[in-house]
């Protein structure tokens, strides 16, 4: 991607009443457009960053038996009706609209009833089961107060999956699969170190945990107990000494920490199944009930949580599987040889499928140039300059260090490998 | 894929309340889930589908230099009064919401004034001109009947390209070159012989017309007439002499047709960019207004009218570059030697890149299988069966042709070649 083409650029402020640092910092590098508090537009580089969060967790739920489907945004009332989700005073976040009829709709926000009614078509025997299905999609949500930027959205990217099973023990083994899934996740993603699985309250409706997933940080809005060396937690919702003595879990050995809630797997039960009545013929022909879980993962947050946690002075600081491009181009001089090499190198590495952003601007000055490329946080940072070029030389950087090196073109291949 | 860990299955009848064929078809075929009327799930097959043309209109996006970002669903009132067209009494298909705080929303119809807003953050001078950005997304719209499937939904899967251009000639040329864009497109979809670029109304603050793409189809809601030897339509709204003559066509040389409109162009001239301010500064430091084109397909509309065009009385009929896999695979007998020669099969082709569905159910009839592999649509059929193994034959047969043949393993592959 050339600068000179590119619609989007860079800007010494984010708007006044953006509170939110991974916003303000989005906004400046012009990844994101704030359409209203809680709601932002994302531009190709924010676009890009989500798709390949999205590839991801897509990638990470095929790979334990995940089928992807696309449920609907707008929603009947009549479902959650069955399940007493619809009125204002059950579920406080919905945004409803009507049909010209004035029939009453739901903006989705989020689907497990009508998942539970898609699939009892598909549902009648043992040999149907165990089924995990799940989504990636934008999910709405009426926020009283929105001013965490990604971390909080009105609007915003969900990956949801919901697992149907036969027993209690087949829904722990599968549970327990999308655990493990959810950690590779967090790994690959660059947070695995500073992310905790996290006891938090099932609900009202069960005696069971539910589990969060929590990254340290300063901006989290959940206080979490942390065991650095079992890597647990305990969300403080439920810190007390009778679930601590349930759990095994030793005050002396945990230390308060904030969190930011980047996923959570939840046992439902057989509470939206019963209430839809969708159930099973088992082996011997007796009817039973199923047996679900949901598991969700706030993938635009996830933008945001990355921007926030990876970000200095300077601006964002991508970790490379996230990261919009892998290497950005700055070209100091504006001869015609230092063009040239420019877009030779810029030609030459997207071809081996490296991707660049490529900063040809004419007009700009150097200073900004490069403090475009911190802001805008490529892992990999290259110069072309006229004088470097003298000796044949590239200037290379990565974005988590201060010292560059003089490189040739073969070096600087061996570096991005 | 294999049948037996799909979670979907094929259906004996649609819902009674569906009238429309392309949408009986696809929930038959296990593709789609009916939530309302004019909403509509994606069960894993019909979002590959939706995928694959996704993909195809992205790919020619590109091509002409489009940049992808994606605008928000929940839209703030004020950009839209702006323009007029937030009254229900002028624009009469918003889904309208409201803030806890009250304050209305919008739930995204098009996206015009959002775009022009967002991107005058961006836009100062000619040299940030032409630009050209798309977006594939759901769009709402609050129709007051939806009887026609996937071809008119109240929530579907749009894409929309909007041009901002320095001069009229500027704009001329991008108009012209995503009018060829299109054409790819419906050509790689396999509809380009029976699309037409029609000539339609270019609404009332233009003197220009409009483009459609009208495929002709029995089921088309409008009706065009047809210059089969010139490759170009008109809309009967505008088919009167005067524009006949404005065009330079001949009413002898028209067929009356029936049309679904499969995409749209339209000159925006500057209506929307001096409404909501924004202008360029141009070479000589006078301010100027910028010149508008939008550019819309449906998506998901197109699976509807490819699911009814590409159809026979046995089912679906897709073509390569849509069809949610290559081949289907159906195993008759379940004997271990042939188990094992149709999961190798599986294998193989899989490992070579072509896509396949195995129905690799143990306890179906014959009969069922085939009908499934017909309903289904797959382009290629395999049947793997005890019988053929014997001589070591596969039995092939395309969907579109009604004698099979039986072919070695290499023999298969060159077919699929």
């Amino acid at each position: 991607m050339r600068r000179t083409t590119a619609f989007w650029g860079t800007r010494k402020q984010a708007p006044s009443d953006e509170q939110a640092r991974n916003a303000q910092l989005l906004i400046r590098a012009g990844y994101i457009h704030k359409e209203m508090a809680g709601v932002y537009a994302y531009l190709p580089l924010g676009l890009k960053v989500l798709e390949n969060i999205k590839n991801i967790v897509r990638e990470e739920m095929n790979a334990v038996g995940g089928q992807e489907l696309m449920m609907t945004t707008l929603q009947p009332k009549d479902i959650w009706e069955r399940t007493d989700r619809w009125d204002d005073a059950k579920v406080d976040n919905w945004f409803k609209t009507k049909l010209k009829s004035g029939t009453e709709l739901g903006v989705g926000l989020t689907h497990e009833e009508p998942i539970v009614d898609a699939l009892s078509e598909y549902i009648n025997s043992y040999k149907d089961l165990p089924i995990l299905v799940y989504q990636i999609q934008s999910k709405f949500r009426n926020e009283l107060r929105a001013k965490s930027g990604l971390l909080r959205g009105r609007e915003f990217v969900m990956k949801d999956m919901y697992s149907f099973a036969r027993t209690q023990a087949e829904h722990d083994e599968l549970y327990e699969k999308l655990a493990a899934a959810y950690l590779r996740i967090y790994e690959r993603l660059g947070l695995g170190e500073q992310t905790y699985r996290t006891y938090a309250d099932g609900g009202y409706f069960t005696e069971r945990f539910s589990d969060e997933f929590q990254t340290v940080s300063d901006v989290g809005e959940d206080t979490i107990y942390v065991n650095e060396a079992k890597k647990i937690a305990i969300n403080a919702e439920i810190y007390s000494d009778e679930t601590l003595a349930k759990l095994g879990l030793n005050r002396d050995e945990l230390v308060e920490k904030r969190g930011v809630e980047v996923g959570n797997i939840f046992p439902l039960e057989t509470k939206y199944t019963e209430a839809l009545g969708v159930r099973y013929t088992d082996e011997h022909g007796v009817d039973q009930p199923i047996i679900m879980g949901c598991y969700g993962i706030g993938v635009s947050r996830l933008v945001g949580m990355i921007a926030e946690h990876f970000s200095d002075q300077h601006g964002l600081v991508w970790p490379e599987e996230v990261a919009p491009a892998r290497v950005y181009i700055a070209q100091l001089g504006d001869d015609e040889a230092t063009r040239q090499a420019a877009t030779k190198l810029y030609d030459d590495l997207e071809i081996k499928g490296i991707s660049v952003i490529y900063d040809d601007r004419p007009d700009v000055r150097t200073g900004e140039k490069l403090a475009d490329a911190d802001l805008l946080g490529m892992p990999h940072r290259v110069v072309v300059s006229t004088r470097n070029l003298a000796q044949n030389k590239l200037e290379y950087k990565r974005r988590t260090e201060t010292e560059s090196a003089l490189l040739t073109f073969d070096e600087l291949l061996a570096k991005l490998a």
